[in-house]
């Protein structure tokens, strides 16, 4: 059995050139990573300067932090979660390591829809998991289905569920979903939810597998609605009986997150109007794009109902997304994912584009794709 | 395959027992985890409060700290290191997970010493990887020899150095590293070794494998010597051939660490004055225990070469290791770490007592555990 050989992210080394490029002066736009470009909340920051100030810290659990999320599952959604069942980690990557080594072996094959987030895969392949991918097209909206699932021959061990989903952002609606857990109980197969743009939707909210499946393991952080991605602190929430194998694993595998960032985060739960602030920020973002993209030719989108992504097909420009991303970015400064870091099937058809910015670099964004994608379309 | 069955550290429930003793109003002494008492250097902590004040931060990889780290290595190996090679990583133990899924498959066995750091065997055991446990005595001063190494049948995959070693803090000689990487090389192991001790010796400082094989992959950490683990931040040193391999596993794994963690730990690295007097504080401590516990019956020590551990042999004693630890707690509130953790046939015999506090709290235990012995000597 060979090391699997696991590919990085495309974004990274488009990223890479536009820094490249900023250094030689030119004006980027940064809109290929998912991550907000406000910093954390104020009264997080100022807590995390008087830490700085008067406490040496050392390594930590915060059980403060940990009533607090257990909290918020009966507050958001209603849904009873034991401080206990609250794992802390480094991210949301490191709590999908811990969710998939407690709950799954090398061989079993954990289905996941396509296009999705490149680091289920990846990770899955790391860990000697199979992945199953479900193709989800235009027409489901780019998410998965009860049906899809079903029809799995054999039923897969694990499923992982992700809404809003990345790169599209569109949302299952509870009935969906509600009847995906039903499959999965039927079947016996265990979900692994990642819930890390909860928080952030445009109409109806997204629900949480927990409010019908109480198996789940579900990942979050405080990377996106919280918009603290490189504090590098989130969470994963286990039934009773994974309580013990993640926490082994995360003291094993990680020991603790930053103290630094669990006193931070544990703030930051109470700057709702600051956060909730930049979610009218995005909504204005996305409702600038989704007016002007159609009108650049890009009219074939899944409108996002959460999240803070555009994932658009450019199959009528190019067959090379990644060559089309850093033309793009050349030409016009505007860094965008390309689609092969989400579907190596089809994502040469297509790019994401991340609206966490000001609505000021994205109405500048606006002009410069206007001007270029006029000339490609010509 | 079952999803393996991971221990926790028994450390954290007597640390729990401690902090519970602590709330009731009991005087405690931690010892028990590896963690110097100290922050983070003055000025590591200033340049932290300047970025939180000014800086929103984002998903970062510091160029500047991966080039100051590989600079590390030519200034006090002599060996160079390419920037490239570098990986930063949350800490030390994460930058273990990218060593092994970079080189190792599921099934194939790594050979380490006993006794040695719960997570090795842990995070072995989590990657259905095989621990091979070289049993290492007294007479051995708790390391590895090369003819343990030549002598393992079938020649393992990979083997784990620890020098100096937890929870022993001896150092390997280097004639003995040097033969033991011989044995590796004629036999085909691929070598692990884990140098987060370095920078800590009270005699002849530790090698780095690196000296001596370039096909070695190098982990530390800002957790000891630097006196910053609670911000989670480690590295990881590749041979050039597994850069694209750990990259990758990096990015889909983890993402990143903490910006805030990279911008402290570049400045860490000039802060030499300040962290290099917690070592004397350590030379103090050390030789404060090396003189009294002989006195209170723990005459079996491997003395430490390095590290701020001793582990004493307490089988006179008793035969449960985790129960002393805890009668010993209740009895006299000094915290200390039960063998069981670190090896887990003979630890039932063995404590492991860490040092790196003040002197004053070290002469404070020193005072409570001579009462308390003498009525177990008994």
């Amino acid at each position: 059995m060979p090391v699997p050989d696991i590919d990085q992210f495309h974004a990274i080394s488009i990223s890479a050139l536009a820094h490249k490029l900023a250094a030689e002066g030119r004006s980027i736009i940064h809109m290929e990573f998912g991550q907000p470009s406000t910093g954390a909340p104020k009264e997080a920051i100022e807590r995390a300067q008087h830490i700085l100030a008067t406490d040496p810290m050392g390594y930590w659990e915060s059980q403060p932090l940990k009533e607090r999320i257990a909290r918020h599952y009966r507050e958001t959604y209603g849904v009873t979660v034991q401080s206990e069942q609250v794992i802390l980690t480094c991210g949301a990557s490191p709590a999908l390591v811990l969710a998939l080594t407690s709950c799954f072996v090398p061989g079993q094959r954990i289905a996941l829809a396509r296009p999705g987030y490149v680091a289920y895969r990846n990770t899955l392949r790391t860990l000697h998991m199979v992945p199953v991918e479900i193709p989800c097209g235009e027409a489901e909206r780019f998410q998965l289905t009860a049906k899809a699932v079903a029809e799995l021959e054999p039923a897969p061990d694990g499923l992982i569920i992700a809404s809003p989903a990345n790169p599209t952002g569109t949302i299952l609606p509870d009935s969906e979903l509600q009847a995906i857990i039903d499959v999965c109980k039927a079947r016996g197969i265990r979900i692994v939810s990642d819930e890390i743009y909860h928080g952030l939707s445009y109409g109806e909210p997204a629900h949480s597998v927990l409010e019908h499946d109480p198996h789940a393991l579900v990942v979050n952080s405080f990377s996106k609605y919280f918009s603290m991605a490189p504090w590098r602190l989130g969470w994963l929430i286990v039934p009773s009986d994974k309580i013990d194998a993640a926490r082994a694993r995360m003291g094993n595998l990680f020991l603790t997150p930053s103290a630094l960032s669990q006193h931070a985060g544990l703030v930051a739960f109470d700057c709702r109007q600051e956060l909730n602030s930049h979610i009218e920020t995005y909504r204005r973002n996305r409702d600038l794009l989704l007016e002007a993209l159609p009108a650049l030719g890009l009219t074939h989108i899944a409108p996002p109902d959460g999240a803070f992504y555009i994932y658009a097909d450019i199959g009528h420009l190019t067959e090379d997304s990644l060559s089309f991303c850093r033309k793009l970015l050349l030409e016009t400064g505007v860094t965008t994912a390309p689609g092969v870091d989400f579907d190596p099937l089809h994502g040469n058809r297509f790019i994401r584009f991340s609206f966490a910015l000001s609505t000021d670099l994205i109405e500048e964004a606006i002009r410069r794709l206007k001007t270029w994608f006029n000339v490609q379309n010509a």
